[in-house]
């Protein structure tokens, strides 16, 4: 009996609808987090190699051993055009899993970008050819190929569950990962939640107070809100 | 179409054979990590909350809010003798969600212990009652009881996958989580591992080195190892 | 004109009533935190340097420079006994700032234990003198005597406000600030607390569940929360 | 009895001198902290937001409930032309507290920026308006309505404690508070300690050694420094 | 022209006289980094895998590679009696390397213990064994056998240089580096520090204040300390 | 007998050939880790003060005392044109122990910039000068001057053994130590890894596979890997 999924390259993953994933890719991170429900978020210490990077596509997993990059390799190899690359590790690990060649390579196969739960290098190249990395650490730490991890298995990368095929957008306020079901549904309640906030814009900007626009007055006071003049 | 499973709880989980259990509690973390091949372990911040404890059931998972336990009020009532309760959060929260009198809320409905990524309190107390909890930080601070979170719906914790009814095992060495269908094999496999471990055992005592009873000095030699004397 | 008080030593504190810091230390610090309002608590990084270690006393305030102890020796003079030494540093600093002869020092003059935003050491000599100390690490490395800082000036120590006279109460659970005027008035609000706790343990003991206990049902189903049998 | 002061708002705060503000708002946040006598920092985990972000104001300060943002909508209404909004939380919480919705609103009333011991998103907009944010994370994790806490009273921010009325200063180097009363004196002070840099910066410039414009030549050997050719 | 010493084994190292690493064992850590000057200590992260664990020895040092434990096998060829292993990684890593079964290897030859920068497990085997290790984490992780190390070469440790044959002492204060050449003299030093504090200690249980002991009194005045009966 | 080596301050250091730092100067601190055989790397927290710094020079060591830069000014008058800092602190320390006045005087001497396992301030000013600087944190805490550090001593920076006259590189990828004797020979290593990896890097982008470059599909194989079509 097989105690484990490490060691398995899954080649036939479904992949969502490549108009909803155009649709997503319109709107930012924080705005789908709250479109989804505040949830599907990862943990913030994932942030942008570089100023203004963004990315949106559907996810290629990658499970990782600490200190050993083998498995990009064997992923690169399942990447379709629009794919982004989805990378967790078996510990936490700071190592450089991830430079400039490994870019090149996927830049060719179509990629549009990188997650991973560890580090990376060759940042100022990944800036020149606007290949968008998202990652815990920047690390010079060269990787061994020793060890197999796994392609296409579902990965908990920076606290947060991806299944291959899932919808990962990511931009300076962070990570989301939208379920692959789901890519279209959260692409118009992004939509609609920001109608509905372009309306509260325009009052804000108008000086309108939240706690007017909101009707927050009455629930304050309730809950004992005490204005105090001294 | 619901984009979240957030304000869920599922009141019929399936659990493992409870003689399955047992056998897999005789064993440690590190063995049981090592005999399903170095999968299942939560980062190693969870940590216990007092010397000495341990626990192994089925888990009931429990998503809380930010600074809110009202979901562990709601997990009470679906806990079953032997089961423990591993409590995610939907961010890095280090507040007391728990204390003493859940802890003797959930002894008196059979249940074996807690892990939370996120922090307890009263502990002086959870050791005098020898309620095992696992957890990311000892905090006072208390929390509020206002917003939804979820009951047995799959939880990531400190990084970890955990889905209602498979076990969690913990002790000092950390937490590892076995995946329902598998607890029979795996206590096989982790008798398997002890079983080999002590004839190694035997020889190490014996003065046995690592590089002979492994076979190690061809492969170390192949890789290029020098013995220099200087 | 004075744009600090750096330099200052204030000889002449007022102190709280000492049958009221006696009720006070009757009480844990979860307690205590809970019967305020939750408010308070130092952030729960200060950790007890020995298992066991408690303490309850007013505070003569320090505050340090990074690697210099200088003004330990100041705040000696201004104990009395009962008191309890709380410093807090200018910098994130973990060195050793405090071992065994300031304690013994310390002990001579009827002082109670310690809170520091910093580093201790000699914890085997404190364990065994029965002197308690809470502290943000551990370490050998030992200080200076070069720069001025204050003592009983207020005190910024783990994101708590401290003035001198203020009761500081510390055990496994955390470090909790009762401002000088409030201790007895927080004293009867905790016992209060553990009253009305010792009325719902019982109940808990019993089976009954919070849910029922607290009366959640109702709120929770108005929240929207919902019972999937699957 | 009162035992906190969460659930008040201090609809009259006294504010400083505009002109000693603007006087104040001309120096970076290291020579004012040097001038005032090295106090008054927050912890340097308070970060820019974006590049280039600079304020200087008198404060508006709120306290968070950790995941809960319902404060700042009370603030905003007592925010005056050239105020800052200074925010600290009950407990460590990285959550999203703050967007460019509020960041419209604040506009709107005169607000000059936000430093927040917790969590901001929506960074490309803040930065796309040039509001200034100093904040401790950046995170899409979105946050609720539900729990009282207090705007106009002291609060402890990283360390540091805030008076409403106090002049805040951020710059990339960091954030100072500077009490009301010292404005003035404060800017005054760093006039002083500019000009006097400035004529060491000609000396720097010409290739003296600070051992010569200092003179420390005599107390280093007094200290046993001791130069070694080897 | 070789660049670096990975995959070498220097198996020819020298080792203190043992009659001084025994004088040295009588002393504690602070005592002893104090003796030295306020040199050679460890980072303060290095703690205790559990309550009591004490050591001293010469160093066998190990250099590892993140998640590979290769080289402890290595190492455990070139301990002799009474000597430490002391082990850095070429990476942060948190992996468990060490546990139980190398622990009884070690002892098999006569090891005093283990310091690494690193993880280790079984650690309630470990303490009934009474090995004691000093660690930078307790973590379940196993480790691959792949990649070369070193054994027997400098090696940096948690901010610390430590060549082979130093000795290390760690106990609950932390993990100090005597240089080979020193421990005779350092012993000495130790000696004459713990003299002058035993007459010390006596001043202060009598109540002396440091104050007076040290003299401090007139350079606190010179320095403009400034007394405030307010 | 010298118990350590504080206090001094050696002045006559070799350096290495000019001519071979240039060299070296052109390769990223990636390629020169990995030419070395992935040795030499200061722990990845250093990070640039500044978005573009980047140096290359031999070291001009400094070993700091926590929240106290003296021996900057002392390092000044060791540094020949060319030359970067490199600043070592007996403790973990975030300080800011360096700013503009100081870059002012080591631009004068001819210094390349600095690394410093500490804090530094003014970093506005340090970009306008274009003065690269590696830090640990950015921090206004200014530093007294009152206790013997040593200068171009051998220094644990971040980690990392830095001797003076070892050529330190640093750039957005992390900082890389190379050994005085060893420059030459790995400026030649870092262009033969320069050159091998233009060649792949050509086959990458049209498209050629990691797998194949490297020949790894073997391998793999043998490792177990199995590719599954679900």
């Amino acid at each position: 009996m097989k105690l484990n999924n490490l060691g398995e390259v899954h080649t036939n993953i479904a992949r969502p609808d490549a108009a909803d994933v155009a649709r997503l890719a319109q709107f930012g991170v924080a705005t789908i987090h709250e479109a989804m429900g505040r949830v599907g978020l990862l943990r913030p210490y994932i942030r942008p190699a570089y100023t203004g990077a963004k990315l949106c596509g559907p996810a290629v997993t990658v499970l990782l051993q600490p200190g050993d990059n083998w498995m990009f390799h064997v992923a690169a190899e399942q990447v379709q055009p629009g794919d982004v690359i989805v990378a967790g590790c078996t510990t936490e690990s700071e190592d450089g899993f991830f430079g400039e060649l490994l870019a090149t390579s996927l830049t060719a196969r179509g990629c549009q970008g990188l997650v991973i739960d560890g580090g990376v290098r060759d940042v100022a190249d990944l800036e020149k050819m606007d290949f968008p990395v998202f990652s815990r650490a920047i690390n010079s730490k060269g990787t061994v190929k020793a060890t197999l991890g796994s392609v296409n298995i579902p990965v908990v990368v920076a606290n947060a569950l991806v299944n291959p095929g899932d919808v990962v957008v990511a931009d300076v306020d962070g990570v989301v990962v939208v379920p692959r079901a789901l890519v279209g549904a959260v692409a118009d309640a992004s939509q609609e939640r920001e109608d509905r906030e372009e309306a509260k814009r325009a009052q804000f900007r108008a000086g309108v107070l939240g706690l007017d626009i909101y009707g927050m007055r009455e629930p304050l006071a309730s809950a004992g809100l005490e204005y105090v003049e001294d």
